[in-house]
């Protein structure tokens, strides 16, 4: 086994439940344990670290040219509760993996080398790739609670503040990633190369209709808020297939009032997600929705905008390069987009350049204990994310 | 105003809320107060009275023949939260009504009458009309915590004991109810002979998919269990509307798995209940629901009965009165099935003839505060109840 498949078995199964998911959730006593133990090996590759105010781990390797930005690696050292082994680790272990093979070839970049380990990429009260917005600085603190839910984990605000990083001096960041999805898997591909990470468009829709006695209210005279709501999530889920092959739509969460099952329900409240790489077709796609609401004359919709997240692109240079490393090491390989977002999202809001690799996921399966990723696989990224950095070292940014 | 409506004006106020909705849930103070107003007004007519263990009033009005079984008029004076004025005290006042127009006309009549204002007919912990299932005797004490949720009123099982009444002395029970439902007044009719109550099948349906990623996972590969159900309980809605337009099918709640707004559901639960005057009708219908389930390939779905109560005839004699009554004094009428349950069911399943009188709901509204019944029809409805009584008095039972 490589080494980069052995660290990945290795720090990836801090948190192993019996029934082998990973829970490993970030700010936690197991977390900062992976931290400390990650922190030991960048040490002994000979990089100066540090972990900052909000947990986040951060290796660095110099460069000879002291004024070349940095070649920033990186990915979320945190997972979902009984998530895998791969999702977030993988692009850490990844970046240790660069420095490892600079180590050991006594190569010396023009660039400095960055890894980063991030803290609570995932879906947590302070909200998505929180470890991430804080090194770049850009921090949502005005969300609910965002102060109470800060000291839930020990921290406070100069905290946030300290976790900054000087964005100026990052060239580029890559983030070498499982794809969570089954698109590699099902066509039997090796690498892709990220197109950019879809935009996520989310709405709360409530229904409002008559709330009635279920046994003496004829199915005429109703003004059912669940059956209407039913019309349109079928006639959404429809629409969604029929406008592109790469828009998702998804129903999460659904309630009914009064919720009692006599009571015929007089409003129905569900979430309605939608991702695609481009915001003509999440905008399309709204406006089909609205209409067909409007089409639904027993009940009254309104619509609640709770995230509008544009799609973020990756470099065009790098995805260029990425896809063509990857034809150099005898991988299949496609450019892609990314339907789950990523702590490249944050380096891409502060101007920095981001490229992704993906590997598949075992028919698709993440977030669980099953996700998987084949050894050769998990060796082929990592020569990709090396030979990449080999690549733009050339490069000035 | 009439004595009957000046009645019920009066009693039907009690827990009256600022909105001006009524909330007289039974076994309360307020449920109290308005027992021991309406026993005192039984008094004053001349009636043995009580008040049994779990807080059911009764009054006793002899016959002229000690033989002779009792004609027994009833509904409940409890209410639901934020209910209305005339659901169930129209009953009791209806019964109490028929003894102050014998005592005035100074009529005697063969048969005892008995009027029962029962307790907790609305749903409880301790089940639907548990008032008169304690008179009958035959309270299901087998339900979880059934004597936890007696504890919480101050009862125990003595006390359900001491509630039964000798039925083999009750010759046939009346009782005079709102529709709760707008046949009546949609239709601009007086009065409805109720044929029968109508069976409430309820059944738990489960749909079971895969849980995934809603980013990643493209549509065509998902096995989405809200998508599944909402395909369900639209079909079913569809056969219901074909089956029967007496047919009623209702989802009154629902819930999904793992309940995130980025998560496909991997789970979706929801409440199926459909009432119809004739079992084949529900069977007929249940089969095609389970049918239509089998259809949709992408979930397994479960279903689990909850609730099998079966279709409960009105005695044809007595329909057959109150109807020919009903057109004696001007009303236009119908005989109509009952869409809800009533305390009427605990009789007939005691092997009690049974007889129900529907006054119009404006509007079909009940269980609210906008629950009304014109003046004329609360009238109308004491006179028809009125005259069943003399024409019945005349019949052996």
């Amino acid at each position: 086994m490589s080494i980069v498949n052995e660290w990945l078995h290795k720090y990836g199964s801090y948190g192993k439940n019996s029934d082998g998911s990973i829970t490993r959730t970030g700010g936690t006593p197991i977390y900062y344990e992976v931290v400390q133990a990650l922190r030991a090996e960048m040490d002994k590759l000979g990089m100066q670290t540090d972990v900052d105010a909000v947990g986040n781990l951060h290796g660095y390797l110099p460069g000879s040219d002291k004024d070349a930005k940095s070649i920033v690696i990186g990915s979320h050292l945190d997972t979902v509760i009984s998530g895998g082994m791969f999702d977030g680790m993988l692009g850490v272990i990844g970046g240790m993996e660069v420095v490892r093979r600079l180590r050991e070839s006594k190569t010396v970049l023009r660039h400095p080398v960055e890894v980063f380990g991030f803290d609570l990429e995932e879906s947590s009260p302070l909200g998505g790739t929180f470890g991430s917005w804080c090194v770049t600085g850009m921090v949502d603190t005005s969300t609910e609670d965002f102060e109470k839910n800060l000291q839930s984990y020990g921290w406070n605000l100069r905290d946030v503040a300290a976790a900054k990083r000087d964005i100026s001096k990052f060239g580029c960041y890559l983030e070498y990633h499982i794809e969570q999805g089954d698109y590699l898997d099902s066509h039997k591909l090796d690498i892709g190369a990220v197109s950019g990470i879809v935009g996520i468009v989310r709405y709360t829709v409530r229904a409002f209709g008559s709330s009635n006695h279920a046994g003496t209210t004829m199915m005429a005279n109703r003004r059912d808020a669940l059956i209407a709501m039913c019309r349109l999530i079928l006639a959404s889920e429809k629409k969604a297939r029929e406008i592109s092959d790469t828009l998702v739509f998804t129903v999460g969460k659904i309630s009914v009032l009064p919720g009692a099952e006599n009571v015929i329900p007089g409003e129905c409240e569900a979430t309605f997600e939608f991702r695609h790489m481009d915001k003509a077709v999440t905008d399309e796609f709204f406006a089909a929705i609205q209409a067909m609401a409007a089409e639904i004359k027993e009940c009254e919709f309104t619509f609640t905008d709770n995230c509008a997240q544009y799609a973020t692109p990756c470099d065009p240079e790098l995805i260029k390069t990425i896809d063509a490393v990857a034809g150099e090491v005898g991988a299949s390989h496609v450019v892609m987009p990314s339907g789950a977002g990523h702590d490249a999202n944050a380096m891409a809001h502060s101007g920095v350049p981001i490229g992704m690799i993906f590997v598949p996921s075992v028919a698709g399966i993440s977030h669980h204990g099953k996700e998987w990723t084949d050894e050769r696989h998990v060796d082929m990224g990592a020569e990709v994310l090396y030979r990449t950095v080999l690549a733009i070292d050339k490069k000035d940014f």
